[in-house]
């Protein structure tokens, strides 16, 4: 199955540019270079010097380029080659690198690697939450060597708490009771449950301040977008009392697909600063806490996944659907839907969007 | 070259299930799952979980049946999933983990892959030595990076004993005396060499009871049956004394292919509880004495082959074969004959019988 | 693209081979085992025993023969087997191994691959330097895990020096001066650079007899011979003497393809034993001194432009050409020529030349 190209994707956390180093990551399959120029904007380049090859991430960032570490040609913002250091200087107008419109927002920067044209007319959905101006928050990064939506299958999925994450995200009473429900609204997904009278494991409920053994109610409210943008909002209450008497978190977990086979998977946690000190605290705790669960219990299990599927289609493996299943067949059909409307485009064309993108400038 | 499925193959040492902890190993190609049930009986099932192909082999043994680790779902001895633990608990009809009939024989755990039905009709080859009720038995296992049917060769052929095992299995005096001959009668195939007047590696010899510095006659006789199921027996007494004047071992070598390039090899000594205590210590000596030779020397010589075949086919290398070569030849060909019938019922019934395998339920 | 097969490659430095210990090395993506006979003379033969594919590399010499480690089987200079141990001893008229037709120059073993008849009628290129009876020689060896014109491109591209190499083999005066040259002479190409006014790194200037801080003049001259046999001339002088107030360098560059994506790269300095002591010095602190540029400059981006074309053809890549790049298309083109008019040769006679050489003796 083809990536889907006209989407905005997380390529980085905006922390990680800078116009020191380059930075490399590769994307939808693709080897990119990023940098900041010299006001502080983010470039992305396809890392691949277009004379022989060599990695530009290897080069250094030379005010508004990167020079390439092998012969010193230079690249500006826009792919274009702007220096060529040999013979009469001449610059072959081939001479250009693949760029890719960036945005910055929620702490990160946001890739766009279909047409450019089209970039403009796709919103992103709301992660107020993550917005720096008013609010703390702390991110965290892991790399899964699975595709992505086997990853997005497992945050919309509710119910394998009690199996997978018996010692830290679930509990004993998980498996009692709390259905998880879904609805769609237009191209998004929501999976929501809500568990009453569990006794959180002492790491968890101290995030939501509450005392080692309380019995609690917990709402699992998860959103999802296309091509893999989660909001995970997660409300604890005391048992019996209404949700204002509790504290809700708030997290984005966004997926890119590295390769077919691996996924690079960001997360952050969110809360205003009016909370005063304690808003910093607590999403440091929250990053630092799914750490151990995401990678030592998720991550095993969709790496496992991918394996059992050995590169095959999820569907072509005839998995056997359960009610469980139902937000995450949701997700997957619109992304068949988003999938089949740009192939449709792209034959429309005739060419494929990642060549016009190619040669296409981006303001 | 398909695997022959209408055939017993050793999938693990009896002492290796158990209803605790399942276990792992991948068969003709295919990941399977083992457990014991609560009377003990041992379970294999398809590792592949039908609704998400989460591994059963992580998961928790219940019972008689087995959890997956990512949902909860619950897998009796037929495949058939018996528990789901969401929602209204309903079990869709395809929730079925394919399962193999099992038997137990010889201290081993014995796996059937083809055709449910054909189960009963097909005997194995008599390991009398390694009934328990009335033998010592020990047991080793060693993993092979090559094509089990390299294996066979290498066990079926006396003549590199004096070439790979110079400081360990072979002597000097046998390059000089006793040619390797064989026989087929029906589907076995016997491999038999007498070496008269040895002086073997003190660490053989005391095996057979020989002081060091002895000239022994050594007869050695192999015998194959599809699909590598051999037994080798070795008699060692004084030189020019009758055989009933010195000791004889004898020995089982299964071979059971995890891929196309890769092989369990089995193996165990057995001596009649009659003997004493000292069938104890000659069976465990035995296997770790054989542990060097094929551990350090075969095992390294057929993975060499491996690389050299490259996953190609052997007879298509076009190997120059020698008379050494005639016992292997004879089973390579009776493989060749069995394969092909397999593939006529396979094509008579126009479905795999891998596929019918995995709907059959069995006794 | 296939490799060039009428043509001589260097296979080992002289001093590798002996009649004790085989020596394994693939090339042309053919493994070759490699060892002298009683009389010092080199043999190269299949690496791969015709009878079971064992290596023999992993055998004996026996006198004028390898001696197969799984059977015994011997096999003289030429390829057949000579020795049976088994049964009557007789040795089939297919048990032969190929062979290849080795000579000795300036210092190294050099093989070819490709149809026998042919092999006197193609002349090395002169290394005269590297004549052992009038020159003190010094030689190295890097594999590299890139396709073997990657390096010849990068030994005759004399214009990446002040970005690759910027704190060892260049310097900050050679970007503004010496635009770097080429001609085509028959099959021969030179690229050339002159640098005036250079300030070499002390580790540099030092092999020529400059003082550290002196500014010189630095002629560079490359010649290219086909398949990849390159001879670097390097003169420094006092900036603005004439080049007999300095000193040169010589040194040999020969590329061996292992496999399509790596290459044996041999290379070595002489200078005249005329010069007494200080030749041997400074032989020896040139190939010492190289090695770090070589290996943590040079090397890391050949792999990585080969990592970039991901097996790919070069010129399918559509690299974007430059003035500095002339010598090496040049190469590329005599290179394209030669493989064509083999295609042509080998189309004529049917078979391939591999098959060919494979059963052809040898003088």
């Amino acid at each position: 199955m083809p990536f889907l190209r006209n989407a905005w994707y997380v390529a980085a956390w905006s922390r990680e540019l800078n116009a020191q180093e380059p930075v490399q990551r590769t994307l939808l399959g693709e080897s990119i270079v990023f940098f900041r120029d010299s006001r502080g904007a983010g470039v992305a380049l396809s890392n691949r010097c277009p004379h022989r090859f060599a990695p530009l991430s290897g080069g250094k960032v030379r005010g508004d380029a990167i020079e390439c570490p092998y012969h010193g040609l230079r690249f500006d913002r826009t792919g274009q080659c702007v220096h060529n250091p040999h013979g009469d200087g001449r610059i072959p107008p081939a001479a250009r690198a693949a760029s890719y419109p960036l945005m910055e927002r929620y702490g990160a920067v946001w890739i766009w690697m279909g047409e450019p044209e089209r970039a403009h007319a796709v919103a992103l959905p709301s992660f107020d939450y993550l917005d720096e101006r008013h609010h703390e928050t702390s991110s965290g990064y892991l790399l899964t060597k699975a595709h992505y939506q086997l990853s997005a299958d497992n945050l919309l999925d509710l119910s394998h708490f009690q199996f997978l994450h018996p010692q830290t995200l679930g509990s004993e009473q998980m498996a009692a009771n709390g259905a998880a429900t879904f609805e769609q609204a237009g191209d998004t997904v929501w999976s929501r449950r809500l568990c009453r009278g569990e006794r959180l494991q002492a790491f968890v409920g101290s995030a939501y301040g509450m005392p080692a053994g309380t019995a609690v109610d917990r709402r699992l409210n998860v959103r999802w977008n296309a091509p893999g943008l989660l909001s995970i909002e997660v409300g604890v209450a005391p048992a019996g009392m209404p949700p204002e008497c509790g504290r809700v978190s708030f997290s984005g977990h966004f997926l890119t697909p590295e390769t077919e086979a691996s996924t690079h998977y960001f997360f952050a946690f969110g809360l205003p600063k009016a909370m005063g000190e304690a808003a910093r605290t607590l999403v440091e705790y929250a990053v630092h806490g799914l750490m151990t669960p995401f990678k030592q219990e998720d991550l095993p299990m969709l790496e496992a996944q991918q394996r059992a599927l050995g590169g095959g289609d999820f569907w072509a493996a005839n998995p056997v659907m359960l009610s469980i299943d139902g937000a995450a067949i949701r997700a997957r059909r619109i992304m068949e839907h988003k999938l089949a409307d740009e192939l449709k485009l792209r034959q429309a064309a005739a060419i494929p969007i990642e060549c016009r993108s190619r040669t296409a400038t981006h303001a």
